[in-house]
């Protein structure tokens, strides 16, 4: 109800008064006060002025579900929306719901995260409210080795949705982060729960720095906000993310994957660089030479030997 | 302490008295009292006879912690031990441990499952107390696609305990099930949480029927007791199952999978022959050639084309 308090809200300009609202949705007088005292609570600014009535006036900076569905325009990504104030990590939640049969396209949001994680069980700094922390579950028909190609996928809208909202070109990282002038702005963490020959689900977790302040953020990291000079809007960042994962992701299982890996080699840092990885526990330099059908990364050693790399850490990039 | 005085009865063949395991434990007469009560509540049968003590005559047909532990000498697998008289699957409190850094080996035995599982969400009848249904949860420095080589690693575990326990010869009919006279003994079910190059940790699930009632499973199975026509010691047995999986295990991880692979060849069901499988939605038939190094079955195509298959269903064996 409070939802379409809020859309019959934002349907108008000017102010609506309660005697419409409660004649439209066919409530209480008291109950449209009720659900305007809530939406404020949460957040929303509402100008209530005698003998005209209500005005919305702002909307809370965040990621509420409502706000996220309203004109998202998704079939399935986003179709289906968790949001809390605080977890540990979005990650744990989406692993719970995975085990507990939620459709393909259910996203968790968190405004905070105690334990947001990276690859590798290193951590992912999640200030309040300053950034984007979400996971997005998947039931895709693949085998467990094809994951690398969701993380690409991933990559490849994110940079889409930064230089939508904000202009700037981003780079990916091979293979799960996005920088900005050499800078991570944002990362990408790919759980899989499998059997060995079929995926059950994939929890794809985005972090991204938003609007965080750059002195708080490490020293290879930078934020949206402090590349473009300008705050960002989490809201439609956000909501674009989402749209182009779902293009992206139907293009994926539709068509395969040769155009997600044209649009991931336009934005790659380092093909055709030199770069030292770091991989199952070994040092390796290199090529970047290209990525293969499964995603994973093609190096041309010294040897003129081409190693085949799922994934590891690039250490340097000259 | 009830596992002390446990270890102090089975230590003497005849009578202990009530005087020794208190002045031995340091504890009350009452205290003993107390604890031999609690023992006979689940299911230890033991004698007291006035002037001469306690004696014990008969462990509970359970597969409790402490009987499992006795005399078991293994490093890793078993180490730690959960119990459930009820679960709906040893496998979804094998996830719930391995998010919550359970330690490699951590093994979880139920009774009963309410909803026991097999392969591709198919079902696994779990009569209660009549069989094995235990998950081992792993964490080998494997890739993802590793995986199958531990489903192999624990079928030849299985053949080998069986053979230690009742002389019968089983066979594995790849991937995962476990035959005697072409009929379903025991099946494994690898479930595996990880990232696109690292397993986070590996669930191996292990449903064996034991002394199930032959007219009471389906057609194609089969129980150890039906085949041996005697009752079968569900203890030993799966003490027996731990110490085949640790040795093959040990094995695995510190000499490869050279030498679990010729065992598995040793008994597979189906090497040599020709048959018919379902393999990701579609029916291919060839001779089945060999298991690759990565535990993955090649089937030789009447084309002459030799297919690489993960995983799959066998249906047909000329």
């Amino acid at each position: 109800m409070a939802r379409q308090i809020l859309d019959f809200l934002r349907a108008k300009d000017g102010f609506v008064s309660g005697e419409d609202i409660s004649r439209e949705l066919s409530i209480s007088r008291a109950a449209v006060w009720k659900h305007i005292a809530n939406l404020r609570s949460i957040g929303y600014s509402i100008e209530a002025v005698p003998h005209l009535g209500y005005k919305l006036l702002s909307i809370p900076d965040k990621l509420l579900p409502e706000e996220v569905s309203h004109n998202l325009k998704t079939k399935i990504v986003g179709k289906n929306i968790f949001y809390y104030e605080t977890v540990t990590s979005t990650m744990d939640m989406a692993f719970d719901l995975g085990f507990n049969a939620a459709p393909e396209g259910t996203v968790i949001f968190a405004e905070h995260q105690t334990n947001g994680r990276g690859r590798l069980g290193r951590s992912w700094l999640s200030p309040k409210g300053k950034g984007l922390y979400m996971s997005l579950l998947l039931r895709p028909k693949f085998l467990p080795q094809e994951a690398p190609k969701l993380t690409l996928m991933a990559a490849v809208s994110i940079v889409e949705a930064i230089k939508a909202q904000t202009g700037i070109s981003a780079f990916i990282k091979w293979p799960n982060d996005i920088l900005i002038e050499n800078k991570k702005v944002a990362g990408i963490l790919t759980e899989i729960d499998s059997e060995p020959d079929r995926i059950k689900f994939v929890n794809i977790g985005i972090g991204v720095n938003i609007n965080s302040i750059r002195s708080l953020l490490p020293d290879a990291a930078t934020s949206l906000s402090a590349e473009s000079k300008k705050s960002v809007c989490r809201l439609e960042l956000t909501k674009d993310i989402l749209r182009f994962i779902e293009k992206n992701y139907l293009i994926l299982i539709n068509d395969g994957f040769d155009s997600i890996r044209e649009k991931w080699k336009a934005s790659s840092s380092i093909l055709g660089r030199r770069i030292k990885l770091n991989y199952q526990n070994r040092e390796v330099s290199g090529e970047a030479q290209d990525i293969d059908m499964d995603g994973a990364l093609l190096l041309r050693r010294d040897s003129g030997f081409i190693e085949r790399v799922l994934s590891g850490d690039v250490i340097k990039v000259n």
